[in-house]
């Protein structure tokens, strides 16, 4: 049980499974969630992106899907435990298939947080949970953003932090679903670094144009998180 | 005639037309030429790009293909100045046929500062020589980059500048004309501010990766350049 330390949430993790990160908190701070939303977590895990959104947005609805049991599980008593029943729902099925588990344009916002790795042959243990939730096993890119293309309402909006090494694929793949990318926002380490990470936004049947936004560095210096991460996305 | 402070290089320019910018300056740094490359520069406008890369690079050969007479004369007048008639020259042309022009497969390297609007029907003069440098009315992005994959050699390089906003666009159409994103970089005026340019890197062929270089900042306060723009960008 880990404290959130925000609103008082608090999380059941367990450290066989994949335990959330740095990328799940700054996501639900680029989400842009508007009051009375229906919204999908695609993948959700042991639902640590319901539960901050809960928090960050006045969402009508959050829903998890999530396709390991035990993750499944630790969502709902998290869940439970921080009295949310009546806003975050978990449901246990394949991204494959969530248009046909929830049904076309049912959603206002999709977030998604996925295995940012390749299908990997090299693995010791396929079917193991974190792998499950680092690689591409049981689902690709393809799938959430075609799944995703189904499920949002038109206008709907999908939020996604992936890896910048693969944001040429991330783009094209999401263009051809009709998802069109209106937002960026890369992650460096430090102003002067690479970075680790990309925040998109796209939109059903968008059209116009990509903002990409000033550059976001986690640290100032080491051990300091950037002003920017303390204040706006609360660590 | 303007001193480009750079190995003693002058170059003619006409306000009339559009004069170089910023923009060639950063691309012309940002583009890896290797030694003995032949080098094509699509839209070579007063020839601002060739005069920079034979400065920077051991380039072999540098072609500027431009469709104004009057833009080809200047930059033919500023080779000669310059006394570099042996490594640069200039040919009159329309990007839309350059694969013809040169033939499949004859060049290393391709830059390209390309018109950065889409064609604009508000136009008061659609003639106007600086109408066509800036807005897609002889060309659009498609062109360019569907000539630039028949002319580039297996493995060759495609450098290109442009805004931002229309990011999703070219990165879909590269894909699409096998020139594979592997290295980016957006130019911000200010560390905290949204990018105002994206310097682009694709292969011929190219599988892998896409490496987002750091941000680069152009001015660290008013009026004061950067560190590393006046290192590297040499201004």
């Amino acid at each position: 049980m880990d404290d959130l330390q925000l609103h008082g949430l608090h999380i059941i993790q367990n450290p066989k499974y994949f335990c959330f990160g740095m990328d799940a908190v700054l996501l639900s701070g680029f989400a842009r969630i508007r009051p009375g939303d229906r919204v999908l977590d695609m993948g959700s895990g042991n639902g640590i992106l319901p539960l901050l959104l809960s928090a960050k947005s006045r969402a009508s609805s959050i829903v998890g899907l999530e396709i390991q049991p035990a993750c499944a599980d630790m969502a709902r008593r998290s869940i439970a435990y921080n009295g949310l029943e009546g806003r975050i729902s978990m449901v246990e099925g394949d991204i494959r298939e969530a248009a046909g588990i929830f049904g076309a344009a049912s959603f206002d916002c999709i977030t998604c947080n996925p295995p940012y790795m390749k299908e990997s042959h090299g693995l010791a243990n396929p079917r193991a949970p974190k792998a499950i939730a680092r690689h591409e096993l049981l689902c690709d890119f393809s799938d959430v953003a075609g799944q995703s293309a189904k499920l949002l309402k038109p206008g709907g909006l999908f939020f996604l932090v992936h890896r910048p090494r693969r944001l040429a694929e991330l783009i094209t793949v999401l263009c051809r679903v009709g998802l069109e990318p209106k937002r960026m926002r890369f992650v460096h380490p430090y102003m002067d670094k690479e970075p680790k990470m990309v925040l998109l936004e796209a939109r059903k049947g968008g059209g116009g144009e990509l903002r990409i936004e000033p550059p976001l560095a986690l640290f100032s210096e080491p051990g300091v998180y950037s002003r920017e991460v303390r204040e706006h996305y609360g660590f």
